[in-house]
């Protein structure tokens, strides 16, 4: 199947110059379809550190499994990742491919296997033989090159629609070091294609432990404030490398004040192409950011925020331009997080509709109605009863969404 | 809009007969449409007992919080049941509308205020004028007659494809007692309408506070594990009451003997409904039971149940009849239970797909394909490492829910 482009995708794919210490190769090795490029090979410049967070999911993929065991050394050499197989709920046989793979690539890179990285998306539960890459890394490496950013987010595709990249520099201490990232996911799950992965590099010298606690922050924010259809993939992975090229100087800590401006410039990358995979979301035709202020804490903003976010009557609302904020009060009593009918103000396009447990003496849906016309929506819930505060983001829930996931047989 | 009836509905409404000391009438008031019954009052006689369970919602509609404080005296003389306006999130006027339709009905039935119940079902968020029901009340009560439960079944209905009722007779202490129950609710909230509502009625004899046991116990395994979109009504209501005309012995307590045959088939008439409302899901083409056995404990095998249940990827996977177990293991993941991927065995249709943490050896999908083309599914997921058991019972996600509850503007 071939899906048209979403109407929520950015005119391009920005200018991703190249960050000395990563060089990419790309190739279509045939994995599941032939003619279609479905295996990326990074490779990282001696002395580079590395940072992940993975799935939270307790069947999570066999090179998660792994990822997870060699990250804290927080050493990177070298990425592989592939489409068409997921090798999740493989079992045994499925952490030897990955073993395989670990050791061919550290092989060709030369260096250790516990500085190799890797990640695979695809269907779950099919057998996975690693010969279809190992027998091709030899040719991919001697194909490495600097700017293939772009050629590198089209690798990682599946059911994506378009690539997703973004870019900023930072100055650390005086140098100015840059950040390229790259992201793929589109939903949590495309007909037999599973996964969000992203993956961010920069040239500035970071350690390990901080870059760590720079990844974790941020991505409490950006990909882990995102949800398409509430489903949590076996594989999903962000990674954060840092080649250490820049020559800036060394931070002492996450907190030391030289990194002020590479924290919000990270965070920026993040949150970028984690809205990117929203607006890739599929069948999605609406980009829908939601506030929740005045929680008990923040954790209990975020959670009445993913009820809004992920509730299907929410989401059909939307897709049909309805200004039913009835269902937002459905979504906030049904969050289980302590709220009170009384103190609740909801607003949709910055319009308030309730007060006083009710709506709001002599409403006028007409600016609501007009703003559930725009591609962004706005729904702001304020609970009135603390100070904590959280925003996610999602998409609609339309036809789009049951024809890739229902109507085509993998 | 009109609906086609639910593929999944039952051939015929089943006969029930009357049950001595409750009495119905049914009336199109024009609450919200013309010519559409959307009116149901129920007398029940002098010394009827009543026990109740209502939606968790923290934003509940006014009549759920007066229903909950007219509960604790277990004593009911009527039920006041309209559609159209279910007055949640009306405020404290909303409040006051139900205060003027309880003193009307105790007015015309001639009881105390506090032994009147109701429910609303329809739009959240509409203020809803009470004399459209005030003014009805007096003929409404002239009208009450023994035999019309299938009215009573039509009156609740909203979008509802199809009304539901189950009878059953038992036995206590050598006497023959009738149960005859009826249910509204078509996914957790239809195009401006919302809720699930079930009544079930009795001629035993039976003490308030046993009733409530039996009623919170059997809705635990049947109200309670089913699920259409995951979205919480904020009016949702079961309901039981006791007549006392049949001259029972008198249950010294829930746990009496002569209890057990009238246990098992109160439990049958809340399963059988619970299943209907599931079969007239929005959109629904098919019906899904989902077993979970060797959980960690009940609790956890319910929420690896619901996980399934709830994820848009089985359920749409199901709709296109598409063999996807892997999304079963993805849910599992997600489910956030003790969960071990080498212990998981997943079956479909009866059929084992998973052993060891993988795919069985030599795995045939055709019997599996078969099932998934009939209308009810099986999946039973055997997580273990436990001996706790649950299940639960939901339909797939179609074209159909998207269609009711986006393409219509409310």
């Amino acid at each position: 199947m071939s899906l048209a482009k979403s109407p929520l995708a950015p005119l391009a794919f920005p200018d991703l110059k190249s960050i000395a210490g990563v060089r990419f190769a790309t190739v279509s090795a045939g994995i599941k379809y032939q003619g279609r490029t479905d295996l990326m090979l990074a490779e990282f410049a001696p002395g580079t550190t590395a940072a992940g967070v993975f799935t939270k999911s307790l069947t999570a993929s066999a090179p998660v499994l792994m990822c997870r065991k060699h990250l804290p050394d927080h050493v990177a050499r070298a990425l592989v990742v592939n489409s068409g197989n997921s090798n999740a709920f493989t079992g045994r046989h499925g952490e030897e491919t990955v073993d395989h793979i670990l050791q061919a690539t550290a092989d060709v890179v030369g260096c250790e296997v516990s500085e190799v990285f890797s990640a695979s998306t695809g269907v779950i539960g099919e057998p996975f033989a690693h010969n279809v890459i190992t027998d091709t890394l030899p040719s991919l490496k001697s194909h490495l090159g600097e700017a293939d950013w772009h050629a590198a987010a089209q690798a990682i595709m599946t059911t994506d629609t378009y690539p997703k990249g973004c870019t900023r520099t930072a100055d650390i201490g005086g140098v100015t070091v840059m950040l390229n990232g790259i992201a793929k996911g589109s939903g949590m799950i495309a007909p037999d294609m599973a996964t969000m992965l992203a993956y961010v590099a920069t040239d500035a010298s970071i350690s390990g432990d901080i870059l760590q606690q720079l990844l974790a922050t941020g991505a409490d924010t950006s990909f882990n404030a995102i949800t398409v259809d509430s489903d949590t993939s076996t594989s999903d992975t962000l990674m954060l490398f840092a080649t250490a090229k820049a020559g800036n100087p060394e931070p002492a800590s996450a907190a030391d004040p030289i990194l002020d401006d590479f924290k919000q410039k990270l965070d920026e990358v993040l949150l970028d192409l984690a809205h990117q995979v929203v607006r890739d979301g599929e069948g999605a035709t609406k980009f829908i950011e939601i506030t929740v202020t005045g929680a008990a804490t923040d954790a209990a903003a975020k959670t009445i925020g993913l009820s809004i976010a992920n509730s299907p009557l929410v989401k059909t609302a939307i897709a049909g331009e309805d200004a039913n904020w009835g269902r937002i009060v459905m979504a906030v009593g049904k969050a289980g997080e302590q709220a009170d009918r009384d103190q609740l103000e909801i607003r949709v396009g910055g319009v308030q509709v309730t007060q006083g447990g009710m709506r709001v003496e002599g409403y006028d849906e007409n600016p609501v109605e007009a703003h559930m016309k725009g591609q962004d929506i706005l729904i702001e819930v304020d609970v009135g009863i603390g100070s904590g505060a959280a925003t996610v983001w999602t998409c609609d829930l339309t036809h789009g969404y049951i024809s890739i996931n229902a109507d085509y047989r993998s």
